[in-house]
């Protein structure tokens, strides 16, 4: 069955491996009308290169993306906007050892195990290189957010056991793209790099976790009782290459709290500024928002691509002395940030659709 | 636009509120053949029924499901099933005075917002009374798992800042429904229904965690990239009532480890039985089941009914101090634990399905 | 898979057997606010109800609607709109001779193949019984289109070789009702009902045309390039049980006519009010409304059981004679009109909404 | 909202223009391991291209497909397979007069009430160039089919007045391909050749009706009652550019027939060959396939752009007369057979994986 499409309104098919031709998408159901921004595409796509630091691959693709079809005199027309990124520096060679290895913790193993075969390429499409058509769909879905005045910032809050203490109330956001780590506290930023350097010379790999805020987001969005805008953000979220946890407000913390340190009270001026005075539900009651900001954190695991020797077993079960090769990142989280805020604005922009529909 | 379905393949659509006539649903997609135990749908309604213990709600309904089609001579026909379940216990006028008061931290101050008016008796479509519809449909969707042996376990792991330290393995998760708590670990049990017990005297409330592990699943189900196995699970999870974060695997943890801790080597003794030596991933890779056990958990917020007053404002922006009323629940979390089970057993029955098309 | 709801921002999803206990349906997506008149939905149920002429089954049901959920204060909440109609005079032994036997052009056959058992009782899920759902959902959906000053007027135009020869535009469709037959032409409803009755004498049954109108539909609903406006119509229509084939302005008389004799030229008296001078196309240009009329025309097999003897193979694969029993129509067509009426309605309704998302 | 996707488990996405960049598609769901026959692929669209004679439209496109994903070593990988052709002779200069002017009868007019604006260079996402990505997801379809033995094949039945009077069990379906009406009796195929030179000549252009066989169909197929085999047929066939009715078995001709007439009787030789002995229904019973030969017709109409001058208004109410120009095909029919061919795949391919999932 099918599932390379997300939205219901505002929908995005991807396709493409990391070592075929292109990775490409189709965007469908975009409003009319809407300017197409292609330097504001180009950024975000940027923002996820590889080859950005001493941290990342050293994989250096231009990641151009060329549009095909939907925009006429700069603006969508309605029709379905298609766009393709070539794969230019695809070295296949550097997998052939791989033929008859599933690499630990890869999705190589359960791929085969599904579709009978599988491409061994680089990944293939479970490749993390696929998530440049998620960025180019999430670009397009931020401008129309943008006409809204809604705004959506992820950042790197976490990197293995640094973490970043300061609350996203605390941070300027708009900095977060400044250095490399995309984490908006500088010396944080550093100590996280430092560690990173170090984890590299060791051959090894990290996890971390991104925090997301979604800021001037009207009330009304999302849809009880099934798709209701958490469970919409985690499927969106929880779909993203490495990704293992998902929380938003108060989250797992949320579980030890009481009632009473955990409700948000009423406060208004007038009628039509009621709102609640704290947010500890970060932004959603019901399924639907409240008009507050949204925020929420994602857990991602270390890269399962390692430089270190690893006892597994090949394909036909004979143990084997696996030696890391290729080129591959330290740690999935600062190219993960501008994913995640695509996957973000993709589930927003098509509830903002959706909600035209609530009332009569 | 509507959200009240669920599943693409084996599909739940649901309907009713707290105090309208009755909450039901239609099962659409579920195999002919299958025979319907209607003992087992009852069962684990009851499991999720008000009034098992001290710390539930007293409203006492006998909850007890009335199907209308779909099946004939006790077995499922390949047409829709429909099920019903009457409300009779609805007292209304408990919720009189909250005709001009949005109750902090619930739903209806959203649902005026989304819909322009709102049922606000009882919580309305909000009410978790709705996740009875959810709890029948899941228990046939866990009716077609059982044939091909797949076991769907959920359990209550924490209470506040009661936490079951075991993990899953040191469990006998058939015993979990042996108490109120619906947690397997006796002692563990005890000291939550203790904690529970004090906060309700304090006219309090709190959250928790449950777990929940899927045994027997064959290697194969999920569909990437944006239907992973984890990624329509979180979907189905965190659009439960007050559920606040989702984690598989290692989860939050893995953002803290070193890939080379991480990784699971496989091991094999022939080709046929290759398999992942540890867990860590939780027994999804690439969005697909590796055929080890999944696990997850879930957290959810403190049950924002409290019998302490707040301080609010009212529809009208006026100050107003709310007094606790009504029938409540001390902690969602107990009564949650089948309705992890149905909707974990909602996407696994739909990815079973999904997969017979997988291959030519 | 499930194929039991229909539309995708307003929909429909449908259950119930002939002689199960029930027929009912799910509404989702109908927007909040609009106010349910329940008498017109029960005027509308009136209008296919069986025992309204000496042509018509006697089965005489009350067909009453009772509405579960999703209606407070008499308004659509936004949450889904669940209804059941019980079924009553439900004669499951007429049906004990047919266990064994595959009723000729009936659908059991088919059924059985696919899921390898069937219920047999009356027609089961295949019985025309089942429309009532689709008369209910379609009246909730006229009622949105009637906020909108949108119309749908169906009515009888061919029973067996008895044609009207009028257009609609020469006839007064208010008055399709008043008659048995459903056509707005007395005359020629005459004429049909004598040959229907002479018909039920000879022990058969015929077939016939419907057609369709729909007025004050504004330019711009539907959705190149699948779900053009006639396509959406095409499938809800054909979707109707014995429905033939489906035809929309010139139809198949459009396959012998020049371009020059088919085209629709512009005229206007200013910029804003340009439209087509006539209407070959029937109100649909590449697959999105015109404004000017929408016309359709669907035809219907005879109806399968009939009193004459039929030499037929029982499921044994031995020859038996089939004789007639139990309770039909003659003809499908006059109790068809409000089916068609409210398929058109869903597909419109479904439209109007989902072009509310076509623009910035 | 979206709608340019098609499908539910073998699903086609379409996108481009007529004079963007290129015309693509999106093949997800298609089943791995599935031999990617390129030749038969380029065959089909080798038979919708312009120009294999006089009375085809001069543009004269390779139409060559470049496969971009989902491919590995020769097979679909279940990977979604995307797919574009270039547009490489788009003489958009062709179109400049008609910025101010809504060709009569086409597109424009429509597009342009519902977004606002729209390209108007050779009628853009409108024109039937788009079928092209039909074709080439068609044709995948087909070689799913085909390792079913399922056959489909449709033919030019009707041009203008000129109609081929045998049924298709007279005609050796084989051979439609053989001249350029795609007719498979040459005789007739001659009378519609000098037909069609003669409406070139007048500057006008006519409709047609295309025929269309599955043969090898399994029993089974098709999913009450929304997703009736007929209703799945005639969406996908009604999307067709310029298709203005569909029937399938007796069609509107069953509207005049009795029952005793139309009624197949069931004869075996024994339980397992059970078979209706006639095939009025046209191979489907109750929404589900029979086994028997399903056919079915499409009516299409005359090309909307003729040579004449057309007395018409521009977009501000002028009236202005309309020079015909450009590159044109005097009737739709030959070339839409393939496309005929690849919709009806496209929905048969589609069930054909649905049922997988009918029985437990």
């Amino acid at each position: 069955m099918s599932a390379n499409t997300i939205g219901k309104i505002f929908r995005l098919t991807t396709f493409g491996e990391s070592h075929g031709k292109a990775i490409g998408g189709v965007i469908d159901g975009c409003p009319a009308g809407l300017l197409i921004d292609l330097d504001f595409v180009q950024q975000q796509l940027n923002r996820r290169r590889p080859g950005q630091s001493e941290i990342n691959t050293p994989r250096s693709e231009a990641d151009e993306v060329e549009f095909l079809s939907g925009i006429f005199e700069g603006a969508a027309t309605g029709a379905p906007i298609a766009f393709i990124i070539r794969n230019n520096d695809a070295r296949s060679q550097d997998y052939d050892h791989l033929k008859d290895i599933y690499r630990p913790s890869h999705a190589g193993f359960t791929w085969d195990k599904k579709y009978g075969f599988y491409d061994w390429r680089g990944g293939g499409r479970a490749s993390a290189r696929e998530t440049i058509a998620r960025v180019v769909g999430g670009a397009i879905a931020q401008l129309v957010l943008l006409k809204s005045n809604i705004n959506i910032q992820a950042y790197t809050s976490q990197i293995g056991k640094i973490i970043l203490e300061k609350n996203y109330t605390a941070l300027n956001l708009d900095e977060r793209y400044n250095n490399a780590i995309h984490c908006p506290d500088d010396e944080t930023a550093g100590k996280m790099m430092t560690l990173l350097e170090e984890i590299k010379i060791a051959g090894d790999s990290t996890g971390g976790v991104i925090d997301c805020v979604i800021r001037n987001l009207p009330a009304g969005l999302g849809e009880p009782v099934f798709d209701k805008l958490q469970a919409d953000l985690a499927k969106a979220i929880m779909s993203i290459n490495a990704a293992k946890g998902f929380e938003y407000g108060e989250g797992f913390a949320a579980a030890s709290m009481l009632g009473s340190e955990h409700n948000d009270l009423f406060t208004a001026s007038d009628e039509w500024t009621l709102t609640p005075a704290t947010n500890h539900a970060g932004g959603i009651l019901g399924g639907i928002s409240t008009g507050s900001d949204i925020y929420f954190r994602v857990a991602f695991k270390p890269v399962a691509t390692i430089m270190k020797s690893q006892l597994t077993a090949d394909k036909y079960g004979n143990p084997v002395m696996l030696e890391g090769k290729g080129r591959h990142d330290v740690c999935v989280v600062p190219r993960a940030v501008p994913v995640v805020e695509a996957m973000t604005a993709l589930v927003i922009a098509d509830h903002l659709l959706r909600n035209r529909t609530s009332k009569l």
